[in-house]
């Protein structure tokens, strides 16, 4: 035990050094190869090694062949952790957690969805335009119908621009994964759904933030009531 | 590589195993001990640890003398990655950066202030208080100062109950490092700082959800001002 302790603060510690050096851009775009950091840290390969593939791990780092280990833009950098995400919504969910679930998609979606009306591009408003084609013709039994619905809610997200709401994307679909099987439950209700996923889709590519900010409210009040999840009254208010 | 990639594979099937285990409640409260374990996953006692140091950092896990290794609540594992949050703040801040700070505040402490005002008991309402009185009392220029203004949001946070929005709160602490320095320039300034906290803090005390959403709201509203950040028009509209 006192032996990997040890190592894996050494470790840490040089993450850290590592991590100080990329802020100060005091190794531009491209960090120095593996066997020189080791020398500057004075640390084994091995432990370099381990330190370059947590930040690997965590998106602040990119390999690419010929070119050596590129530094990625700050605002790829992970701060959320996918494993443990997809872990929380792998156990059977209860009702505050559902509840939870909802408030918080009712929190991120319709600000994020005003802001794609707003900031998206043609690029950005094409993608949302095509994961919608695609959400609306795979059926609900089909095993790709969450994906499409997942990379529908990801593209308004991305187009949102806030690097903030952007890292939120793996709650939002973790949080679909959870519904998107209760909601679409019978033909009526799923056409009802796509109803409501066209007016987001709509009003986003009008570049109308108030509308496509309601239409995503009502997309979510929808989800909630389908799902029968008891929303405490704050969900409604202010 | 090879060596170092292939433990690190067999560390990530282990605890996705135990993972598996956990949220189906196959274990109970109390994990086996680490060498009924690596009998169970047949690995290594060294991988088994491993595995488990993992699960251990992100709040998955407790380990208690005389107990063993507790497996904590679901609300409690850590979906945030504390170290890229704080790695993340770290760097001088750009002009979009701090905007999509202020975006993120926005959207966060509202509705978090909101539902604290809500559902926030006795408990939480002293300790939200008790913050406050820490923070109207140490002076900007003491390095309590930033400690006692994370301490007071992460407890508004904490009370407003939504396992999310609790999550949040490193990346609320991050961003409140960023701008504390830039708002509490003068005196002036400062006394109105504490004039706007104290507006969230009673109507808080009074269970007045609408009050303490919109005393949110004006808080921010002026410490972005302070910052003289230019924040897009989507930030005051809906």
């Amino acid at each position: 035990m006192e032996q990997g302790t040890k190592e894996r603060s050494l470790v840490s510690k040089v993450m850290d050094g590592l991590v100080t050096g990329i802020v100060e851009e005091k190794y531009g775009a491209v960090l120095p190869p593996q066997d020189v950091l080791s020398k500057e840290f004075d640390v084994s390969r091995t432990v370099m090694r381990e330190a370059l593939s947590m930040l690997l791990a965590r998106h602040m780092l990119d390999v690419r062949p010929k070119i050596g280990t590129r530094i990625r833009p700050m605002r790829d950098w992970r701060m959320i952790d996918e494993d443990v995400v997809s872990w929380r919504f792998r156990a059977k969910p209860d009702p505050e957690f559902l509840r939870d679930v909802i408030e918080f998609r009712m929190l991120i979606e319709p600000r994020a969805s005003a802001q794609a009306a707003q900031r998206g591009n043609a690029v950005d408003v094409a993608a949302i335009r095509d994961a919608f084609e695609s959400f609306r013709t795979i059926r609900p039994d089909d095993p790709g119908h969450l994906a499409a619905d997942e990379l529908l809610h990801t593209r308004i997200v991305v187009a949102s621009g806030n690097q903030f709401f952007q890292q939120m994307a793996a709650i939002v679909r973790g949080a679909l994964s959870a519904s998107n099987p209760l909601v679409n439950a019978n033909q009526h209700v799923w056409e009802e759904v796509i109803r409501k996923h066209a007016r987001v889709v709509d009003a986003i590519e009008r570049h109308d933030a108030a509308q496509a900010e309601a239409a995503s409210r009502e997309l979510i009040d929808f989800a909630a009531e389908e799902i029968g999840n008891v929303i405490p009254a704050d969900g409604k208010q202010a």
